[in-house]
């Protein structure tokens, strides 16, 4: 039996931090107490002047993602061993079936990629089409599976798009089994008609993608995807909000006590749409992924998202296709296939931009990482949290650390690192998953096929809360 | 040669308000100021006491509509008669071809309807579906009818409603043309669920129509349309704004600097949703129109927006069903014809509650009531306005008049006022169309077929500002 | 040694629900878990069915409040044993010396009279003038005495209000300090101009008081401490938000990234201002406190602000002039003193108006009953914590049952009831200060004295992170 | 007597623009329509390709400003000189009384000073200071000297600043007299303070100014002046807003119902704080003045505004100090003398920088640079309007002409330029001014003393609304 102590350290959760120390037993917290002492057999870990806090919880990744006849760079095992290097326990991943295809094979076939994943993963599972079948197969996901989340894409016309319609039928299914239904929102037809006039105004390089899919076309999709979670009543999660529009249409609708949740991803916070002008084309497009980065001064009010609680999470939609792979949109943008690294950096970046800049205080940093996706998507506080019971998911940040972040030292098999030469302070000096420590002071020690997959439960607080403000405001028929 | 000398009166335009005679003669304004003396033959109208100001312009009226093998009460001549018994001297009415029908037919069937007319008339086109014939028909319109302004409904799913595809294709043909694209903002899927939803909790009656379509439902729709045309370039107008959040949508896209414009109804602007749940199913169902009227504190929003410059029009959706056709909806509110009357008491209803409150100042009234409409359909000073050289289209509005609005007093055919028993403030005394009294302390003179199609000339001031900001923003590609 | 094991409730946090026993001993949480078992000489108190929380904080009574020569009916006993029946185990008081009145000698009086307290109490210090020996003095209080809040009154002309000059002075001592500045948040030079207006209209009666108080009053007060603190970069606390202008001033602020937090009282959520036109003037009058009650509207947004968080905590501003006191304003409403009770029953009004309604999740409830104050004022997690070390401060609540409120029934010495007659599902079974059972199925054990004095340290998180961002911001001089 | 006639040119007004000749005779417009005769003896002037609008009017000017000893380089003859080189015909200048110095006396010493002026020009007068004297001069002003509006600095404390009493008491006077109120927009006590804490980081040079005044700063006291209006029910105008918080209180009023008003300076619009960092300090100091030049970003809201109509005028507070005068502040940036010229260059810039970018219709470019400012004023149609009667106050505008401005070709007194540099397209070929040629194709006319004092009625359109407003909403005492 395994057993860690952490001495010396500050925990820190998402509702304070304090002087602890921590010992983990078979995977899981058994104690957090000042002088612990050590069982019999058990390692020590020195955390003086470090925080111990919940590992990372990355939940929008899309590991060996198929992509015409090849994948990505990462799989399963190579992008969460990158994430444990990064401090990362935990990500949830996505089944994206095609339209049409069957979704519970789809689901089987994406758990099967995932058994060689190095950390613990969940699924969002993609809805990309509408039938019976598949509302029977949403029940037996959320049932069987555990799946508590469905994911919408409102872009990509012609392929996996959702129209309103679908939309509609899946949000009210989601309201009915107790599952988040998630949103990827830009407005596909408005993408679909400006690819087209920028390429038409002879703009072909990855220069045309921001130019595709400006804000608005985000914002939109945005409030319509929210719009139809108030008037159904479900809650909502959005994936990656990258703008300011966007992000004020869910403060909107919170502050219309609508349950509306929102996810930044750390390259929205740290970069500027000046990537897509860079003279080299491999450059430009390693940074194409959707939403775009944006004009500066949409990160800065991201991190205020963050801050205040209209924001709740942070993400990477790790997802690294190689530069031969990006190739085949060289002459055409709209052909780049979309996606960029991250899961390693996720945590650094996010501590030494918004830790250190005073953007976060560390509580807050704690809630953005993990704690708050572990009850959103309701595996709180099994994951996400320092205490007594919780999975022994932990990372031992040191504040005083340093790195350059390089494509050359990371540990992700993707060949580009969107914060290239960026030098964070801060840093995670031990992961420890399933009480294992799998990574110390830069030695990774992954092991292939260790991780598990993460039931998630049905019916998180929202819902009971949703079903009795229905309750309370249900209407009655006139009586005639 | 007819000439009439308005004396004595406050002439009140949108920019100011100022005592002067008005000389018409020949159908135009042929001069305006002090001490004018009538030429030998003209008619003399002592405005004493009360304001000269340009008729009404009703930029949104559906009159002689068709409706399941019937048409609504007022057909062409009987409305128009009625808009000018209320102070109004032209309106705006809706050319709504069947998907699938030729738009161009569908012009001719409307204009040779709207041949009775007493009052000058125009029409928007309403685009209903797509093809190529479609977009070679609205260039048709634009450049040989005089049509500058095109139609889209949100809602009616399986009958008229627009997809987002033909929404950005009919807006991107508009900007080519420098015609204004409209929208009846609804989201039509989510109008189509919950019409199921509130039926299966048993609400059958005229209650279940504002359920059906909550403030959201509407203000999804307009955010939607003015996002499309935000990322498209092209100004754009809302008809029948009726909820805040739709309000601040517009407001929201006012101050990002996007030309875009709102409609309001009387309705909307005096009347609450509890009307929906009388007793007597008749009066319910004769209140039953699209959007709905809203919860208290709506209107107010809007009155507020009409004086502050966000929503920029009045008008009255005017279309008469009847009782009987009403009925149709009886055991299923769904099935209820949408519409109501007031192209009569518009005027009076937005003078009394507006001017008489101080929410307007009687040039905000003539702004809101005419001149802007005549502005942004182009047809501005020859309508909305008293000056030389204008149409003589005049209302003399007496502010000491006072009148109870109701159905058995009122010229409309149809067969309920949904201002009955309102006692208004400020009514008009005389009417002059084309250089013609035509209403006269309540004596109506209307002439059938006496009123004349008005052509409205493409490209607005708005499209070539738009098209230098485009020219401005202008990306460029990489050079590689 | 005193112990108690409460069996079989649900454990309610601000992050989460669970299923667990408690135990206490000594004053302090021992054990929180699934089947623990009572030691020798405990006491078991049965949560089947129920919740077990942490006691309420009501961060804002005035006990003993002195008035010309007498003071508010409820001493710091029976209003904190009034308390203890409702389930709060702590209050926050205020310390108002008069203007000119050394700082630390009000303290040590107020001190006094709050030995007699039942329950655990602390005190926020208001700053009603300026001069070195009050800055000094802050820094005794907070450094010696465990004061880490000061209260400063923006209304109240010719008595305790600040001008810009104190704030400033204050806010910047406090950040120095690491203390919370908080304000009541009315512009005083407004309500002085205005009750003499609505006087001068005739109005002498209790409908004059909202009226002279109207909510731009408060809305611009509190943008205006929002703004100082901004620029000051110390974080702020509003007390008593009242209305929707209030409340959009501290979400704006919390978008701009600012750390600024906002108090909602009990009767604000619940009660509007026809309370104010009542016939009988002791009713009117006992209805009487700043700010005002509000026209309905604005406590569904105080509600939706406590859900989305841009809202934080819940007090009652517990103050209970009698009907004799009130009568000093029977022809002058600015006479009338100002204050209401509600501190044995806000936690009890806001489950069944909050909870029950879907309005709030429990854990909502916890977090702005007592946790968010606890975080606030640095006492967290020693109180507003249901976890082992915190105080045996724990209310078990019984959902199931339910109270008539009334005047005749409550313990307060006041002798009016804001929410009488008002049945709520969802009461206090039992309440624990201490680890001793003070209320049990509505027998009340409050001991007089019992209360302990709450010292609260400086420098909550929030100030590191401002000091951090104020480093990171820091602007440089141009080298010349 | 003089009679011009201008042919073939395009009248542009502020409801449209339109081909037509302009006859002007003894000073006013005589004809304004097409194919116009020239009477004999009238000068004609070729507008062919040119536009026909309304001379600019800039209602924020300081002339001979007395500032320790000396003055502004500019007087009233050679700063309204200088304004007609740029097409404007009016301005309106600040009469700024000492605190304690009688009103009458200080405004007679203007009225002085003015004499010389080359064009018309009129008296906002400061209230700097509040006694029973104070509020009946301002009657006088506004009975005898047609005064109709009033000025409140709310910075500059220990000098000319007004307190939240000195405000309250000078907009209830307004409100009897119909004058309007107007703000410069600063909180002083926080200025004050910040000027310290600046300078005590070391930062003495001109950086120090905008740090010192940050948007937070002026955003406050907008809001706040914005608030006692509202709550006194005057309208009320906002001069140099500068910066998006500040445009958005203006917005959120206007929203709200409010008649509130926001001036915008033309420099604001194009220049960015980044001139407080040259290296230089006679430039650097040169761009000082209150509010200072915002980040980047601002401007664009600001245009934004003034499309959208949430903005309504331009100015330019010329104020002419020269390099030594500004030296004073060489070691404290505090003290440099506030103030930057313009008035020659406003319409061309706004020109350039609105309408060639499609910002700005022609029509909107004259709302806000002259005809919203003359209805504000009550001065319209005589001012800002191209109509029969009007005063002959005109500009003929060459769209294709250009310029470079420039300190060295500039017709103002002053030694910088804060346009330097850039090279406008759209200039004014003649400027006409009271009938007279006073600028012809480079070649200036200007006469010391030709301009005359213009009286401006008290009681504008929005006073009677917000009477009406205040009686329908006049609440009423309760029968007790
Ligand atoms: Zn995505
Ligand atoms: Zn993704
Ligand atoms: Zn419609
Ligand atoms: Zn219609
Ligand atoms: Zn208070
Ligand atoms: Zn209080
Ligand atoms: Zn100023
Ligand atoms: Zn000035």
């Amino acid at each position: 039996m395994t057993s860690i102590l952490i001495k010396g350290g500050t925990v820190v959760n998402a509702d304070r931090a304090f002087r602890a120390d921590v010992l983990t037993q078979d995977g899981k917290i058994v104690a957090v107490g000042e002088n612990l002492t050590a069982p019999a057999g058990a390692t020590t870990v020195d955390a003086g002047g470090q925080y111990v806090m919940p590992g990372g919880i990355d939940p929008h990744t899309h590991m060996q993602l198929p992509f015409m006849g090849t994948t990505t760079m990462d799989d399963f095992y190579t992008g969460t061993a990158a994430g444990l290097a990064g401090g990362n326990t935990t990500i949830i991943d996505f089944v994206i079936p095609d339209p049409q295809e069957n979704i519970l094979d789809a689901y089987k076939k994406w758990r099967g990629w995932a058994e060689k994943s190095a950390s613990d993963y969940s699924f969002h599972v993609a809805i990309t089409w509408w039938s019976e079948q598949v509302r029977q197969d949403m029940g037996t996901l959320v049932k069987d599976e555990g799946v508590n989340s469905f994911k919408h894409f409102m872009a990509y016309k012609n392929a996996i798009m959702c129209d309103d319609e679908t939309l509609v039928n899946s949000f009210k299914r989601s309201l009915e089994l107790g599952a988040m239904p998630t949103v990827h929102a830009e407005n596909g037809e408005l993408v679909y008609l400006l690819q087209k006039t920028v390429s038409d105004m002879g703009i072909k390089g990855p220069e045309g993608h921001p130019l595709s899919r400006p804000p608005m076309v985000e914002a939109e999709a945005a409030n319509r995807a929210i719009a139809i979670a108030d008037v159904l009543n479900v809650p909502i999660y959005v994936v990656h909000v990258s703008c300011i529009e966007s992000a004020e249409a869910i403060a909107r609708a919170r502050a219309r006590g609508q349950r509306v949740y929102g996810e930044v991803l750390a390259g929205h916070l740290v970069l500027d749409d000046s990537v897509y002008r860079h003279p080299d084309f491999a450059t430009a497009a390693a940074h194409v992924m959707s939403p775009p980065f944006r004009p500066k001064g949409n990160s800065e009010f991201l991190w205020k998202g963050l801050q205040s609680g209209n924001l709740h999470t942070t993400a990477t939609d790790h997802c690294t296709f190689c530069a031969a792979q990006k190739a085949a949109g060289k002459d055409d943008f709209s052909k780049i296939p979309n996606g960029c690294g991250g899961v390693e950096e996720r945590l650094a970046v996010i501590w030494d931009e918004g830790v250190n800049t005073g953007r976060l205080t560390p509580s807050e940093f704690v809630a953005v990482t993990s704690a708050n996706t572990a009850k959103l998507f309701n595996i709180y506080p099994q994951k996400g949290s320092v205490s007594v019971g919780a999975d022994a998911d932990l990372v031992v940040w040191d504040p005083a650390g340093t790195k350059t972040l390089s494509v050359k030292t990371q540990h992700s098999k993707g060949d580009f690192n969107i914060f290239e030469g960026r030098t964070v302070k801060g840093i995670p000096s031990h992961t420890i998953s399933q009480g294992e420590l799998v990574f110390v002071q830069g030695d990774l020690r992954a092991v292939k096929g260790k991780g598990r997959y993460i039931k998630r439960p049905a019916f998180s607080d929202n819902f009971a809360a949703n079903k009795l403000r229905a309750e309370t405001l249900a209407p009655s028929a006139v009586k005639r």
